[in-house]
C-alpha cells in the first residue's frame, strides 16, 4: 500500500501547499482510494501518474468546502476523460444532496453511475483487495476516519492439515491458497483453515478533522500507520480556541499512548510554512509531536509519498 | 484598464493551463472584476497581487463548471481572509442557487454579503468608475458575454462656451470638470455640454462560450479589445460537432468584419499545446485567425496581461 498527498493545507491554499487531499494506492495493479478532494485536488492529480479510470472510490472525511470543492470538477474531469465504470463515494449525506444540486445547476451528465455510502451509518466496505471501515470522531461538522485493511495477505499452504484431512495435491489446494472456502467430500472447508499467514494484514488510518484523536484508540488496533490533522502548534491551538483542531502535540500524545509505529501529520493551517527557519514553521509541530513520541514521525508536504510493505514497514519515498 | 488571464483551457485543467478566469483591473486604484471563476482560480490569485478585498464584483459567463466551480473556493477563502465587504454576483440564475445549496451543505458562513444580479435579464450594472452591460450569445447553455466601460474619461473645460454663459472662473468651473451637473442663473446646466473628451470611453468585451460571433456585432460598437473563446481550429471543430464553440477563424472573420482593433482569443481545447511545434498547438489557432484578420491578435496564456490606456491603445505587457 502506497500514500500519496496532494495538499497538506488547512481551510485555503497557498502557493506551496493545497487543500486536504490523499491518494491511497492499492500495493498490486493501478487502483487507488481518494481521501478527502478540496479544491484543485484534480490539478494535482495532474503531476502524479494516477488516472481516474483505476480510481476506485471516493471518501470524504466531513463536509467543510477544503475537504470536498474539488469534487464537482474532478468528477467532470474523470467523465471528460472517459471514465465508465461506477465510482463509489463514501461521505457524509449532504454531499450526496450537494453532488446533485451542482449536477442540477450546471448542468453536468456524468458517463457513469456514482454510487453513494453515507458514512453517518458507519459502514464497512468491501473493494476487491481492500477493506474500508469507518469511525467517528469530534468536529465542527459530523467528521469521520476510515480504516483501510488489506484483503489478502500472502499465505503459505499448511500442507501438514491439508494431508491430515486427505485434500488430494492439485486444484482444491490452488483454490485455498488462493482465498477460496471449497466442497471437499461434502464438507464446506474455509480457506483460511489450511493457510499460515506470513505477515499481519496492512492497516492504514486515514482520519479527517478532529479535536479528540483518544476516539481512534480502537480504530488503530492493528494499524501500522495513523494519518491525522495538526492543524497548531499547542500554543496557537489555544489561541484559536474552541474549532475543533488537533495540535501535534495532542496526536503524538494519542499515537504513543496506544504504541502505534507510525505517524503522519497533515492538514497545517497555512501560517505555517515548509522553510524551518520561518516562523511559525511546520518544523515547530515535528518538535512538538516528536517530544512526546517514540515512533516514527512524519510530515507531509504536498506530493510526499509513503509505502507500506508486505512486513508492514513503513517509509517516505525520496522525491522525483 | 487591464487584463489579466488565470486561466485559458476549456472544460477541464493541463498542467500548464487552468481553465477560466480573467481579472479585469480599473485603470485606477486596486479594484478588479472577476470573469468567470472555474475550479483553481483562487490558486492562481496566489500567484498575482491580486486581493479578495479589492475584489468588486464576480461575473459568470454561464452556469458549465469549468466557468464557475471554483466558486465556493474563493467566496470561501474571500471570507476566511477577513473580506466585509458585500460582493455583487452578476451571473445566470442557477447560479444563486448553486451557491445557496453549496452554503447549506457545507456550512458554509460568510462574514459578507452576496448581492446577485441575474445575467437573463441581461442588465446593466454601474460600478464607481466602470459601467458593465450584458448581452446574449449562442451555447448550449445560456451564455453571456459583459462589456466593461469606462465612465470617467479625462477631459478639459470647454472656456469659450463657459465665458459665453458668463459662467464665472471658480468652483463651479470645478464642478462642471468633476463630471458634476450645476445650477447657474436658475438653469440646470448639465456637465458634458461643457467639457472636451480627450479620448473615447475604453470598452472591453468579454464573452463566454459561444458559436456566433455576429451576435456581438452591436455589443462590440466603441470597443478596443474582444476576448472571445476559440476552443478550436476550423477542422477540428467540424470533428467536434455542435458543441456550441467557436473556431478561430469564425471569430476573427467577425472582428474583421467590424473593424475590431484588438482581439485576444482564450479557452483553447486542453489537446492544443503551447509548444509551437507540437500537433496540435495554440499556434495552429493563430495562424487561421491571422489569416482572416487585420487588427492586432493576441492569444492569451495563463497570467498573460495586457493593458488598455486612455488613449485605446492596446499592448501585452512583457512577463516577469
Amino acid at each position: 500500500m502506497n500514500l500519496l498527498f496532494l495538499g497538506t493545507s488547512a481551510g485555503v491554499p497557498t502557493k506551496t501547499r493545497n487543500v486536504s487531499g490523499v491518494a491511497l494506492r492499492e500495493s498490486k495493479g493501478k487502483g487507488w482510494y481518494l481521501i478527502d478532494c478540496g479544491e484543485g485536488t484534480q490539478h494535482q492529480v495532474l503531476h502524479t501518474k494516477l488516472s481516474f479510470h483505476s480510481l476506485k472510490a471516493i471518501l470524504i472525511t466531513h463536509v467543510h468546502g477544503d475537504h470536498c470543492y474539488g469534487l464537482p470538477g474532478i468528477l467532470a474531469s474523470a467523465g471528460m476523460g472517459g471514465r465508465k465504470a461506477p465510482l463509489t463515494i463514501v461521505a457524509p449525506a449532504g454531499i450526496k444532496a450537494w453532488l446533485e444540486a451542482t449536477c442540477e445547476a450546471t448542468q453536468l451528465c456524468l458517463p457513469f453511475t456514482l454510487e453513494f455510502i453515507d458514512s453517518d451509518e458507519l459502514p464497512s466496505v468491501e473493494f476487491e483487495s481492500i477493506a474500508v471501515t469507518t469511525f467517528r470522531l469530534s468536529h465542527r461538522a459530523p467528521s469521520y476516519a476510515y480504516g483501510f485493511t488489506e484483503r489478502k495477505v500472502d499465505a503459505d499452504l499448511n500442507i501438514e492439515k491439508l494431508t491430515q484431512k486427505g485434500i488430494p495435491r492439485g486444484p482444491l489446494w490452488g483454490q485455498l491458497k488462493q482465498g477460496f472456502d471449497i466442497e471437499f467430500a461434502g464438507e464446506q472447508l474455509k480457506s483460511q483453515d489450511f493457510l499460515i499467514f506470513k505477515n499481519k494484514p496492512r492497516k492504514i488510518m486515514i482520519a479527517g478533522d478532529n479535536d479528540q484523536p483518544d476516539l481512534l484508540m480502537d480504530a488503530c488496533t492493528g494499524a501500522q500507520v495513523l494519518v491525522h490533522e495538526a492543524t497548531y502548534t499547542e500554543e496557537m491551538a489555544e489561541k484559536a480556541g474552541d474549532v475543533g483542531h488537533s495540535y501535534g502535540k495532542l496526536v503524538a500524545a494519542f499515537a504513543e499512548s496506544v504504541q502505534l509505529p507510525n505517524l503522519v501529520l497533515t492538514h497545517f493551517s497555512p501560517r505555517y510554512q515548509l522553510n524551518s527557519n520561518a516562523t511559525p514553521s511546520i518544523e515547530d509541530i515535528r518538535k512538538e509531536a516528536q517530544s512526546v513520541y517514540s515512533g516514527s514521525l512524519y510530515l507531509a508536504r504536498d506530493f510526499s509519498e509513503y509505502t507500506l510493505d508486505k512486513a508492514g514497514r513503513f517509509a517516505e519515498l525520496s522525491g522525483e
